[in-house]
């Protein structure tokens, strides 16, 4: 038999995971999403009775569960005591409640976004929204533009090769000989990310996919005025805002992408990250 | 020498390319451009002494010249008795004035917008808008996601590239069977136009770039509810947007691309025709 | 009912001619393939009771039916009397034969090969023939390669694709501004044809795709000692090739492309057309 | 000063590799080259006096240099009791041999081949040489065919990247789930490597780079009896090319790949191998 879903607090990504996870045929509750637009949940008691409970991406903030959707407040804490050993708790970054949630109160909690499926699931949409931002800050084309993608990760090479895609001459950055190699092997061109300096008035989009300062106050006084840069690292960044924004400079930092600009590809990261640990775990699906 | 060109009138478009051909080291002034964010503009009477007269595109609208960016108004018949014979004129959009200026006025007035250039040029930074504004109304990933282009003209063809190379199964629609092999040859399924029916409820995103009514209120109502329909055919377009309001579909005409999503490009555009036709004539540049 | 076909000579594209119509149902005969790897075929008299007969490409050469498959020989003027005014004939390129057929012999022949969709269908195995020649004849690869092709035609399109698909740096040449847009609407590198001069010992590769002596002595003596040259031209080609073998350059004409590497391909191309032309004319398929 | 280099043995790959080092400046001799078609080497003595020494990839088989451009043989034992402990010996695929020689002779052997800026390096002309060979071997084209990638390591990546720029439906398989979200991300159809049976008849092309029998007997009865099979995995390889054989597939494997298709462009992979290695060690360029 299919397990009973419970979806607790998350932002849009989770209202579409439990449409998404109902048209897949589950029995899917929420609590904590009534202000995504599905229907208005259920009284938390009988959210905290599925067999399979999906907590919001990040769980928790500064201990409290993560519901930018809703009125409510929750203390994680308060979450724990009230579950049985046989639920199973699915999460997005985990990684520090995980060990303490099994040894203080047995629960099983396992992560569906840090799994090498779901970040490559989800670098997809991440890039796609990238795009879609660059495109939106800029009077210019792509096509025929010069961008430059700081960091060869997941997200810097899906982006890269949109990028590329749609006609503009891409150079990507990385500090290993490896990484170097595979960016001349996918056709874009190579730059050490330490010889940037020198260079950076090429451009009229620069990515930084780095969560380092790689854009300091020296490095930005060299970009073009009218040059787009979007810093896509998480928090804080790879780019001195402050220094960009004295100097009228076109940047911005896009977090929650995909989820602000796709979150029913986000979503769906989710839903087939869930899929695969219920598949690895030989629960019924 | 250098022609002295003046720019009379127009939208952001020809704010930017005032700016490109000063790049490019041409005298140029300005007039009926205020709005568009450069310098104020000369006046009238100082701006009709130039070599070359670039006229908005179009030119006039009801016979008024094109002044979007402008209070001030100006029909165009008071504008050709001012002019000298050995002036070039050149304007978008000029097949119905043209003859007629010639034979009353003696005036040579060419078009920069009509050329097969500048059409190339142009539908560069059209197919590119269109994409930004479809993952602007969409929930989704172009990457995934399958797509109609509805006509294999220009447009059709660089948007339908574009769309596959982010990863979309593209189908492109067109009427004639050398058109449908093409469509084959650069690597989309094909289907021919007037078979439709039937198939548009697999399509997560339709295109529309005939000017026709191809998607009528019998065809709309097949479509998924969650499709993103654009309008890409200059007006009166190919969609039933009133019956597409009443079924609640996110459906929307485009018109204006490039200019509303990369003025820039398309002044570029318009410039490199600009050239052409100069050098064409054989006139300095 | 459908159409009894038979298939009077040809090459190996006939040879797969048959066996790709008889996929498809229809009772086809050959005559004049012995050497394709088929049956030994019917003799001529049962051959000529076709529905449809389906004439080699090109139908002949010097007045001879063309039979490279076969010991048989057969003036094609003796042919046309043995055939009746209600029996479609169909050959690739056919302009000269067909107004005389009809006006002698009251037979209707028409080209399966000229049309715009067979020439498309056509224009993907040949650009595609011509990266296998190009891989076959160097010891780099495209990849990182600097290739030119001269000529912004069917192929010349279709071969720039792929090329720069590949990780290739593309020049594409031309003559028109119309087609130099187009070609940098492409993402392409673009070049006009008269301004080659002094930009040839850049490539790698170079494609001739115009039928005009482009690569003459003086531009054969640009070009590097390694570069690989391929004339996809039809005869006499664009490049002099005395001039070639004494500068030792690796230049060689591509003749006959795709029938040569994949002659499937061809053979699919022309079965399209095929039936293109029997649902426009209304026949039964 | 730039560093004295010795060519010892090898294929076409070593002596394009001499031609590069000596285009790049580098004094450089060869051993054992004499049918690569360069100059006719140096005696072995004058060969063993280099700064920097590189071996052939493989540097040996069964204890004996390879040597297969030359008439000459060598134990490889004899040659390290010749060797100073201040030269550096650079050899491809070394694993077996570096500690050893540290120990016992104190010689430095690092392998130019199994670093990742190689792999990825010599994955280019893999990819492509595959896709040579593909064309060669069929009659169809790639545009239009569906292709099976088994495998998504470097070379597997690279080529279905290819094929799918060619116009194939590309699938790849894979067996983590990982690996099969990155698949989907560039935007390929992907599935499971064991669950491959029962669809193997769909493909036109099966490229092999998995080094265990994937296509056993009972799935190459599966295969199309025209599909072109290619194994790009290391002896012993993933196919049965017994019962290939025996079933007449059109099956090959592709050993010695790229040196075969373009040795010049595996030579570059190397010499930027050994420049890194040079310059992480603080040798002088």
């Amino acid at each position: 038999m299919k397990p009973a879903i419970s979806i607790l607090g998350g932002d849009m990504r989770q209202s579409y995971l439990a449409q998404l996870l109902r048209d897949d045929g589950y029995l899917t509750v929420t609590w904590g999403l009534e202000g995504g637009g599905g229907d208005g949940g259920v009284p938390l008691d009988q959210a905290l009775e599925g067999d399979l409970l999906l907590l919001p991406l990040p769980v928790c903030r500064n201990g409290m569960l993560h519901l930018p959707l809703s009125e409510a407040e929750l203390e994680v804490e308060r979450l724990w005591p009230r579950l049985r050993y046989d639920q199973l708790l699915l999460g997005g970054l985990t990684s520090e409640l995980s060990p303490r949630l099994m040894a203080d109160y047995g629960l099983t909690l396992l992560d569906y976004y840090t799994r090498e499926d779901a970040q490559a699931a989800n670098a997809v949409p991440t890039a796609e929204g990238a795009l879609q931002l660059a495109m939106e800050a800029s009077d210019r084309t792509i096509h025929g533009s010069r961008c430059l993608v700081i960091g060869c990760g997941r997200i810097g090479k899906l982006l890269a090769a949109r990028l590329a895609a749609l006609g503009a001459e891409v150079t990507v950055s990385a500090r290993k000989y490896g990484d170097l190699a595979w960016i001349q092997a996918w056709g874009w061109h190579s730059v050490r990310t330490g010889a940037l300096d020198g260079t950076l008035n090429r451009f009229h989009f620069i990515f930084n996919t780095v969560p380092a300062l790689i854009l300091d106050a020296a490095r930005l006084r060299e970009v073009r005025e009218d040059c787009v840069i979007l810093d896509l690292a998480s928090a804080p960044g790879g780019v001195d805002m402050e220094e960009a924004l004295r100097l009228s400079l076109r940047a911005a930092s896009a977090p929650g992408l995909p989820g602000r600009t796709a979150p029913r590809a986000a979503a769906a990261a989710i839903r087939d990250s869930v899929y695969h640990i219920l598949e690895e775990r030989g629960e019924l699906m």
